[in-house]
């Protein structure tokens, strides 16, 4: 593949990775975190989705748990975007309770990465750490 | 984020990344190569999504443009899995053409690191070439 048709300011800046992915989707509170509907405070992702936030949404604890999910809703709307809800609905739901958080970051990380860089996505902040190791 | 809880089985070998990019996904010819929808020859992704192969797919090049498209219908299931068809249809027809092959590998990359490991994806490759460069 070749990176010679890319311009450098499309670059991922590999240096941010750990930052991004340490910090994790907006407002995530741990898989115990549940659902505020009922009162009147859907989760980030489902007031981006406008539909009914049930107790136990799998997207709760990971996108803006509680307080309306302004930032939760935002960052969902860059994964619903590139992996669409479902997608990321069903691949939540696979994974251990345990790692969802994990699994949340890495794919807010990936989306966010295309988004920026669609040529790219996340792939040219693994070749630009190569070329450094190798 | 904490790595902790992967199994090191489950981190994609970073050495391999350059040399499956590079390869590009199943039968790649070229953004030219056009669907031969009509003379029986459905691309992989309009064979796996069992659909009509029209002349101008966006899949067509990139997913097996000939000959039934088997490798290319077994990549786009995973593409598929991960992005959704129509998301990345939309993803490729923004793209410049003469950079859809690049785009196109490297969805075809994250999405088989993705069901590799659904909890770090392709960033687990980049949180492990990081350690390298640290």
């Amino acid at each position: 593949m070749s990176r010679a048709t890319q311009s450098p300011s499309k670059r991922a800046n590999a240096a941010s990775v750990a930052a991004v992915a340490a910090a994790g989707p907006a407002h995530a509170q741990g898989e115990e975190a549940s659902s505020l509907w009922g009162a009147g405070a859907p989760c980030g992702a489902c007031k981006f989705l406008r539909r009914r936030c049930v107790p136990g949404c799998v997207f709760a604890p990971h996108f803006g748990g509680s307080g309306g999910g302004g930032a939760g809703a935002a960052q969902f709307a860059a994964v619903h975007k590139v992996f669409g809800a479902s997608n990321v609905a069903k691949m939540l739901s696979r994974v251990p309770v345990a790692l969802r958080r994990d699994a949340a970051s890495t794919v807010c990380y990936e989306a966010q990465a295309r988004i920026a860089d669609p040529v790219y996505g996340c792939v040219g902040t693994i070749l630009a750490l190569q070329h450094q190791v190798n």
